[in-house]
């Protein structure tokens, strides 16, 4: 399916910046960039950079003190995804997984799953299946975290999450990840452009690793699992912030847009009952 | 210089298990691995991986359900580093980061540097020359933390140290981290034998990013600077364990050992007032 | 019942030292003292208070350095309880609570309530009765946290015990108060000898504020509700210390015992289909 | 000293609800009420209650559901203080405090010293004077913490401000309880109407038990000590706050104002070259 997105970014600096941006879409075996264009009003000299856990694109900016600078980024892209069975999820072993995956067993700073083992495993760890255990929990976060604007801020972590039941779509993220990883099943921090996400913002969700996939749930049922235009993954949200700022800057506004290109969307929700999954890539 | 260096670790499982341990010598340019033999007994398949991120050396091993099973890794290494001074190390702004150094600007499980900002700036930010910086907070650390064996866990982080002011080795290791990230300079955790550290165990410290080198800081200043047999980096503790443990599964001992297999050893410990700095590799 | 209890406790001091104990039976309408005797050794002057909050009996100490000081409270006790129930056992709406009662719905130390507003409310918030409810959350600790010796310490909160989910009587009570007070319910701790402890120890349970009675529960189930001598309440362990101890002086020995000395004693745990329940004093 | 305050706040309710209002002027001693008025508009019973703790003045009133009620205190009050001086402000030793002091010794939710003994002790525990003491972490807060409005919220406590340095009063005095009581200092929070606070609010600051004396100091030194007119004296915020709320309401404006009625007033702010300090009631 092609969508047409956008991520328009104004900030004003108080000191010499330096910006690192992660707006763009990703360029993936399953995920095409057709077209794309990123401006910065006033001009300032881009720097691109791929960073080295999961290929994310950044953009590099230094920017004087007292200015007010935009940044416009414009795509078409064509994202596909595979849809998956319950003979696809199976459970992969440490002993047999990639080194590569292995570093989303590990906590991280908003994902202690360290401290989540005992509760993980007493709530979910009798689900035989992965696919379901993954389902289950993403389920309870669904159902028991109250999505509430403003509630949470940067320093939130899952463990707090998991206690507090309140957050966005970046907590929810996260307790999924850390539920994930005190299950031993890897899981990693998506971030996108979403369609029908109301109102437009970059989303944020999870993956969980099953049967060699890296598949993609939202606990926040926000909008469909197959509109995403991916962004960037990693660990958790520090790994993949929309930016990173340097220097005494401020945020002034953002405005994000995704919308369809093509005909015959069909809106995908995961049902409990029926074992389908998508992944990305 | 060359040393002779040895970790012997000894489990038991009490079900089907894997295990990652994190314990030989790296193989870098400034450190030659001359020998090196690494056995289990009894017998279990041992397989090598490699980390994406720091490129450490793993070995996996799957033993079943109650076994006693010892590791035993022994090696004769060729350390070296180089030895920088004042202009050596210079500020490096983000602007000029190689995208390989940011993720270590970034918070992560151990070292919350996002919490730590202010105190940072409150302490060390009026300290011009950024190796000057880290000799402070090094300093400010090892005045101020008592080193104390069994004092924290697995659990404890930078964000708890700061306050409470005790812990070991990988706990003053993780203050220093979060302290050089809250001050905008990348800084990753570092482990590997020690020698003259007494008792014998695997040692934690950290590195920090000056003048493009990643320079060596101990906190505990248990052992000399110039005597480490680089095991692994990484982020933090988590990146970077001796051993990941999946299954029901204890440890049962751990002894190491280090010793010089040279003439002409000269302990260095940074001195505040001489601005000589070491990186290994 | 008439119980015979002892609590023996053995301390080094290496600095002049101030201990404050607070293992004496209380003295209330319910719980007579019949015979008791306190004795230090070597002697010491002994001041008996009586704290503000709860009235609870303390003993204050002055110790010089250097000095193993062994104490040894004996007390023949007759306590007795009310048997209550579903009538007894109504809702009392925070509009006609005492002024006495109000601080057990505030957040104390170990019992951070505002933290668990949500998760109490989602878990236990549809429960019609406060009996159940108060019965609800107890049952839910008894089968969600292992009592594991050593798992915590003396920094441990309910914050931390409703995630990580292990912990010892202590921890068990200061979750079951914090969920109480979350749902508007006042709680407070009960520390107490214990008949039928096994291994005999000092016990902490709570109290629950239920149609006007401060009902005892108690969520590890260790023993019968109806064989504990009380020593003190409070809002948390905070003020119901065994010992306070200022100065250089650590615990040396801890020994206690409760016996029973009547016949006919009738071991009572609650039955969740059936409302009854047990108010000391 | 005369003052004239006022307090006015307005609800809105959704659901039946209960509030506790804390913003009566106490009477003490030292602190004469000399005119009052207290009204509800539109109208329903007021309930006054004394706290057991503190003996803080409590209204209490029940408000059915979709009311907006506006709660207006005023008073004349003259509040008077003792002036103490170095010989006064000696160290009491906990084996003679009276027991209604000790409780503040002990951590509360907010104010978590025991896990600041490390920390208190490495930064003040050398001075020997504990007034100096208590000047010393006050002149530390003021020049660490930096004063932000809507840099914490109600869960905010003195273990995140001794290491996030930002806050309002509320959070500075915490953390001045807080490392008080992990020097064996008691201390104990102090809520009133201030002289000269701009913009006009309720204001806290924290009583520090020196000689017998409970001793005023305000770390933010927004507005003269002598200017204090008393609410309430508490452990910390969750025994004194303005106001409890229970059902579903919201704080719609919160207004105060107080008024100097007298001439000749010094403004008095200590000067730590001097030890000269007063002592309300």
């Amino acid at each position: 399916m092609k969508f047409k997105v956008s991520g328009d970014i104004v900030y004003e600096t108080y000191s010499d910046s330096t910006i690192i941006l992660n707006i763009h879409a990703l360029r993936t075996p399953g995920q095409t960039v057709l077209e794309e264009s990123f401006t910065v009003e006033p001009y300032f000299k881009i720097e691109e950079l791929v960073s080295e856990q999961g290929e994310n694109r950044l953009a590099r900016i230094e920017v004087p003190a007292n200015t007010k600078v935009g940044f416009s980024y414009q795509a078409l892209v064509d994202n596909s995804y595979r849809v998956l069975t319950r003979d696809d999820l199976y459970d992969v072993p440490v002993a047999a997984m990639d080194a590569s995956v292995l570093p989303f067993l590990f906590p991280s700073r908003y994902c202690q799953s360290d401290k989540l083992y005992r509760l993980a495993n007493n709530k979910f760890g009798n689900i035989e299946h992965p696919y379901a255990k993954v389902m289950a929990l993403t389920e309870w976060i669904f159902r028991n975290v109250e999505y509430l604007s403003g509630s949470t801020d940067s320093q939130t972590s899952a463990y707090d999450t998991v206690t507090e039941q309140a957050g966005v779509c970046r907590d929810f993220a996260h307790l999924g990840i850390a539920l994930c990883r005190a299950l031993t099943i890897p899981a990693r921090y998506f971030t996108g452009y979403a369609y029908q996400l109301n109102p437009p913002d970059f989303h944020a969700c999870f993956e969980a690793y099953l049967g060699g996939h890296w598949v993609v749930f939202d606990p926040t049922k926000l909008c469909p699992l197959n509109g995403f235009i991916k962004i960037a993954s990693g660990r958790d949200a520090a790994d993949t912030a929309i930016a990173n700022l340097f220097g005494n800057i401020f945020c002034h506004t953002i405005q994000t847009s995704c919308e369809l290109c093509d005909e015959g969307f069909e809106p995908l929700f995961y049902d409990p009952s029926d074992i389908k999954a998508i992944s990305y890539q």
